[in-house]
């Protein structure tokens, strides 16, 4: 008997890869919450077994007996429905930026605008589940991280933690990112035309993913140079890092440091030294993958991180989060 | 009266580039000067004017007095004609690496081959007209730089003449190309089907191009981290450029020292602090656009650099040198 | 002294065609024509030299002397502008389908909406200049063709007059176009990541350009089965056009009724029999290139007519007219 | 205990495809056979698991056990492996073109070179299900039909049997094919530079493919007009076909037609009337989607088919061929 699980802004990019996901996943049942904001249907098959739609609002949530909803909607409407969300009894993964933050402050200062559910922000576990397993099984709301801080974090923090990075130097992390992450609403910037053929960087040190970094990572700001850039292509993140080492260190030290942080956790994988992902080894899995280079000679090391930001960069981090909140396998209905 | 010009790899891209300025350019008649290595012909359309089509041996520069050829080939070929063709009295603009670097070492160290004409290399102008126009004007042979270090270098030095940057933090060049900087040579890295909707580091830390950016900024190899990188498009070099600033300064300031380096140069071009060019801004054009960041109260700088990998990579910034040989304005046909 | 000539909708594909050939023409000075529909400006390097820009009323049009001016603009916004236009004394040149049919009732319906200046659908000459040369040089307002038709006539009207074409078996046109063909206003349907790796027919035998065949081919509109399609690419039209040929032919008499219907004139170009012209052969050209496949066994024939959208099906040709207009060569400032 | 089946040619893009709906189907286990045309390695995670692999021999194959073997190769390897493999008792699932023309003489005429094991054309079946499963099920050797008559068929066949066409007016179909239909051997004209911003039609009338849709459809070659063209995509094949009816009908009759046609089948799915396929409802899926468009007015009728030329088109008609052969549910793995 699947477990049915709400999904408001299912008509958006992260909204459908949530469909998809929690379609084939062997205990869930999507149902679909209506919300005023919603765009117009696509056209579909004839006979083409649809999930339930019901409206989004708490009621309809409650008398549905909705374990868990998913937001994919913006900032704004994730801070209007998550308090009756989860009055009405339903844990809540946000996949919006509204309470990845610490504080109205941080939020005031990265998003421009005012925090409309503070009292919430204290209480969200931040769903980097590599991180944070513990914290966001017992969670009653998750903020699902920025598909940019998911591929930093998950790249970044190893090396940190053993020391091998000289933070005088700084890290940069140059980011490039498929259109899918600025979502589905029109707008002249995501335009065929505009895109195509192009390439541009949107975003120069202070893009709102920033902060997820720093909060995370321990970073100051000053050490931490990043760059969102706009791929013409349709989904993927790959990330350049780039470090200077702290201490002598090797291709293999590195690769070593990683393998044993991510030992036993599902979704992060390795190369040899000198072997890069790209984006079509992540594509539509809920991976990151991550290539070392480092020239022991000199002391510089790059880092290629990559994920989908569908994926393990929104929807598939959304429900590995589901699955640490609900008791089943971590990767279940994700490999 | 036009005056002839030779363009040998005249199938490839950077030599159908060619033909394309040196026909609308006033005072020059492309002739193609046909080598074993080339490829078949395209169709097209009945009736329409084709250059003319010549050997490429010596004797046939001779006769037809030209008195510049253009060798848009692989630097083995261009080792191998180079000799002969400054022989016969042509001067010669080589596309390739073959002459770029200043010993045979440094040819064998990144190019992993040996070099079959090392007597010319002392003798080769590097062809960057912004730094060196007075060497490229009475040159017999002109080593065009490669695509990726015009880019680099036209953003990078200025900075470091004028003491800006933090050597000791190294300088950051993270690099994306289209797919016609690899030439029009079949192959699976190229193949459409791996290109579209992906994207890759392909040479991190030794790319062949870093001893260009190096000999001509004075950077130690351990100073300067570049990753060459491919984007699904045709054309179009974007670079990332990320340093720390020695000293306080401001973005303004930074924008005062590019605008005094280049004044008077036509393809060098700016725009206002934070603002980025994309590669539209330069594709099909001679220009190197170059936007500037800089968070003063950190000292983090960030340099985007844009041209046409084909035009001021390549081909325009070859008929740019060509201009100074023959003693047209630097700008002729190229704007 | 350049003739000084409007370009409403400059902000659109086509305007910025219309200003990057009128900018490179020998004879003309482009004008900005700013109205209020128009969106904000794009970023452009320090220094650029912008054109001048001018309200778009009568007044400032009158005062500026402009002998002509382009509508870039929805076939809305050229019923509004014209007639004042026209009455401050400049000739009109309408890129819009506003005045392309020749009754109030078929603008009705195929444009599904009523005409606001219907007086002036008798003298709008039907600018395709092939055709109708000796009308468009005195016409005070020319309707520049669509695209689609635009193709479509070219390559048609050549075998019908010559009774070539099996008319009962109809003529089968499948029309594929650019992303640019919808202009720049955002949408849905031209949003990057619903178009790449996508390809769509988005209207089937009820376009709204198909009156523009009929009433210059003669064809009924049960003769002619007309799709437009959406290719994953920015600009270019490539139409397949298949019939049956009435009476026994071969390509090569097919290829000579073009070849002397064309006589003369600059901008139709055909290649030999069998081969096929692709997109990258007209794009950025005023061209009309066509391929011919005639199977003389069974009287089948396939025809292949490519344009680039926004030049031969837009731009191009509206400057086409306009010299046609001001008494330059057709092809002036257009090769 | 899953089933060993064998696949030669894994490397290539229909092969990999395989590997994917193997590995994911319940009841099968991927074999990987290693043939000299193969193509080098690609890089892949640290401790991805690999499906086993082993030389391509019939010694191997038998030694193995393997019930089916795939050749995912070109038709003059299968031609050169089937013979051998049937003998070692392996069922064979051939992919190219070399088992599925009747005789030997067209095989000559369409392929252009002889066939090299023609005792085996008279028992290959002809492997769409749709129209043979039941020839299907006991055969040794089943020939996958091509990607573009897969889809033709399919939309052809029920409106033929149905006497709704015009057959005098003759059907045209238009199809265009991503690019991976080419194959993955590097070539000019699968070049990423090549596709990219273009669209071309290769094949006119005289495609290899053309013979499989009139041997399955009764049509003459005089009554079928069919052009292959090349769309700037990965993957996705669709054709818009064009007829004329016979008699009086309308766009409800046709569906109805369809559905009772396909009544029971799970891979052909259709529209309501005037709404259409894209590709994207078929990329990555077995289903081949049908979308018609009819005016009663004039008889004129439009059908768009839509598959993904990797799965229904190659890989997943492959498997749904091996499930008729083992016995299990046609639709097994492929949903």
């Amino acid at each position: 008997m699947p477990i049915p699980v709400g999904i408001v802004g299912f008509r958006g990019y992260s909204g459908a890869e949530l469909i998809r996901i929690l379609d084939r996943h062997p205990h869930t049942e999507p149902v679909l919450l209506e919300h005023r904001t919603d765009s117009a249907e696509d056209p579909s098959p004839r006979g083409a077994k649809q999930p339930r739609i019901l409206p989004s609002s708490a009621e309809s949530v409650k008398a549905s007996g909705l374990a868990v909803v998913f937001l994919a909607t913006p900032p704004e409407v994730s801070m209007e429905l998550t308090p009756a969300l989860l009055d009405a009894g339903a844990k809540v993964i946000d996949l919006s930026g509204a309470f990845r933050l610490r504080t109205p402050e941080m939020y005031k200062k990265w998003y421009k605008s005012g925090h409309t559910a503070p009292a919430l922000l204290a209480e969200a576990a931040y769903g980097l589940p590599e991180f944070f397993r513990e914290q966001i099984k017992p969670a009653r709301l998750v903020s699902n991280p920025g598909c940019y801080p998911t591929a930093a974090n998950l790249a970044i923090r190893p090396l940190l933690e053993a020391g091998i990075v000289d933070r005088r130097a700084g890290i940069v992390c140059d980011a490039k990112s498929g259109v899918s992450g600025a979502g589905r609403k029109p707008g002249l910037k995501s335009s065929f035309c505009e895109v195509t053929e192009n390439f541009s960087a949107y975003s120069l040190l202070d893009h709102r993913h920033v902060p997820e970094v720093l909060q995370n990572s321990g970073l100051e700001e000053s050490e931490f140079s990043f760059t969102a850039q706009l791929l013409p292509i349709n989904r993927g993140i790959l990330e350049t890092i780039y470090f200077r080492a702290a201490n002598s260190t090797s291709a293999a030290e590195i690769l070593a440091i990683y393998e044993k942080f991510y030992n036993g956790t599902p979704f992060v994988r390795f190369y040899d030294p000198g072997v890069m992902p790209d984006l079509r080894a992540v594509q539509r899995t809920n991976f990151c993958d991550i290539g070392i280079k480092f020239d022991a000679a000199t002391g510089r090391g790059v880092i290629v991180a990559a994920i989908d930001n569908l994926v393990k960069g929104a929807a598939g981090q959304a429900v590995q989060n589901m699955n640490l909140i609900l008791g089943f396998p971590e990767h279940e209905g994700l490999l």
